[in-house]
């Protein structure tokens, strides 16, 4: 690889969700091909009807390898993946043929970067009932990725893109020491090692993003961020030490704060990455701060990977109504991950 | 009382802090004397101090009783109270003289309520170190008031009116369930009766508010909604029993619903009021939409009590450049509450 543009796959994801109405929705917009060469894998013929859904000129192209790419704002290459079965699918299902099509453009995305042939994967999003209907059971497009890239230790961040200038330094970056887990399981997956291992890789994400080093807010567990102890002890006995060796190790942490202060803070642009301790801390101000463009962003790999932060909204899929925002700026992401791969 | 506006009697706070400053403030807005008939309860000569500060031509005239208040925008009755000790107090310090000065702000407030001398209490923030200095050991306004009043089931609500008219259909309350608590024993505070209580209160309090019966969200606990008993089971077990039980009562109560979808939906004029699980869970949210024009509402008591949502801003008290926002909408509440209350 050594094109201007970074060459991006961007895998179908469920047929029965939005997935391919947004990759090919997000085509049009000249932001997408001016900072990525993209690839779609998935079925030629779905995309065909989210070209025709969304009344565009464009052609999809079924190419061979990543090589013959040549792709434009009319002309759509598409790398095969999966069988025809997935043309009987209906839009909003949860169907074991969806979830295999998902499935085997992820592979293919994977072993397409593994192999260096793109430099950067964006996924579109699958179902997991129809992933697990179809045999394969993982939690979702992170832990599959971690093991087609053979790796254990990985995280899942989110990245909103700054909106205008002058509001964000460059993105805010929202890592959560704990994520998918009960909230009563917080407790037992919280320690010094979890928080450092956090604050470190939105410390490395960061710096590669936007070539310097971030200012990442550290958020207290308890509210007031303990009320000097009075309303729990986490602050003093896990979160400060570890921030005090993140510190140690060079890198410009701040906290605990209490997490309404400190979102509030970070949206002002103090902040250019926040470590969330659980899943609601973070998503609660993401979400009020612009989920739709959104993207989540999968450290610890080998490769590059980014994603939509949405999932397959069946209630609106096929309707023409998708957002596509998140969709290009996860591949704007993954570009920029890409070119300052390269230097 | 049977005046067309309500009076509502405005504690100093603490002086130490913004309270003096900001109560003053707030009386050149015109939306405060036209919804409210204002009388300041504190220290005049603190609130002569207040008005040079912000270059205002308004006298504050010392009155005996609140029947001879006669407010304008030049004119800012005050009721006298504690000694002169408090004059001594220097900006941003915590002092003993400062926490009995707004102790006795707040207990001559209630007293005149509890008499039906004013409709109102609206209060200005006070230093809980400095009201323990002082001897009194209450942790906050909301415990004081209750043992004044001689209630012991209260609680306190946040309050953040529409900013613009179609945003809102009348602005958005939230209530805790669990709130000055560290994190790890909302698990032993959240039951049935807690989430149907807090439930019960948001419901009264925006139906008296707004005069209909407000739509009520409730948020899970875990990370989406439990996602079906995989990342917690209180959902099931606790939340949806209770909205059960409301929904019977008549209430208008939809969830529960994953925290960070539900803020979305709130603050896109779907519900009224929002009952919150944790104090982070509903202060996030709270924060990002504009704490500064958030009001605290103590319900339970048998007076009518609003407050400012922020402390005592040491940091940036007698400068000049506190944020009057809040003290005109917890006076704006304060005096609709009072009103309706009439009926």
């Amino acid at each position: 690889m050594n094109r201007e543009r970074p060459t991006v796959a961007l895998t179908m994801g469920d047929p029965a969700g939005v997935g391919p109405e947004i990759l090919v929705g997000a085509w049009t917009h000249p932001e997408l091909l001016r900072e990525a060469r993209p690839v779609a894998l998935g079925h030629p013929e779905i995309l065909r009807r989210a070209a025709r859904l969304w009344k565009l000129e464009a052609e999809v192209k079924e190419i061979d390898s990543v090589d013959e790419a040549a792709p434009s704002e009319t002309v759509l290459p598409c790398l095969r993946c999966g069988t025809d079965d997935v043309l009987e699918v209906k839009p909003g299902t949860i169907d074991a043929r969806a979830g295999q099509a998902a499935y085997d453009a992820v592979v293919a995305g994977a072993r397409l970067a593994l192999n260096g042939e793109v430099d950067a994967v964006t996924t579109a999003p699958l179902h997991k009932e129809a992933l697990h209907l179809a045999g394969h059971r993982y939690p979702g497009h992170t832990e599959l990725l971690a093991e087609l890239c053979g790796v254990d230790d990985f995280a899942m961040m989110l990245y909103l893109g700054a909106e205008s200038p002058n509001a964000l330094r460059g993105g805010l970056a929202v890592v959560h020491v704990t994520l998918h887990t009960a909230l009563h399981n917080v407790f037992e997956e919280l320690n010094e090692e979890s928080v450092l291992a956090k604050a470190r890789l939105a410390d490395r994400f960061m710096t590669r993003l936007n070539g310097q080093r971030p200012r990442v807010g550290v958020c207290a567990l308890n509210p007031h961020g303990g009320e000097g102890g009075l309303f729990g002890t986490e602050e003093r006995t896990i979160i400060r030490p570890a921030i005090d060796r993140g510190r140690a190790e060079g890198m410009d942490l701040d906290g605990p704060f209490p997490a309404d202060t400190l979102m509030v803070h970070a949206r002002d642009g103090r902040y250019d990455a926040v470590v969330a301790m659980y899943h609601d801390q973070g998503h609660i101000a993401l979400k009020l701060l612009g989920m739709h463009r959104a993207v989540n962003v999968t450290l610890g790999l080998p490769i590059i990977r980014t994603s939509v932060a949405h999932g397959t909204a069946f209630d609106l899929a096929w309707q023409g109504k998708a957002e596509v925002r998140s969709m290009i700026e996860a591949v704007r992401v993954a570009s920029r991950l890409a070119a300052s791969s390269r230097q």
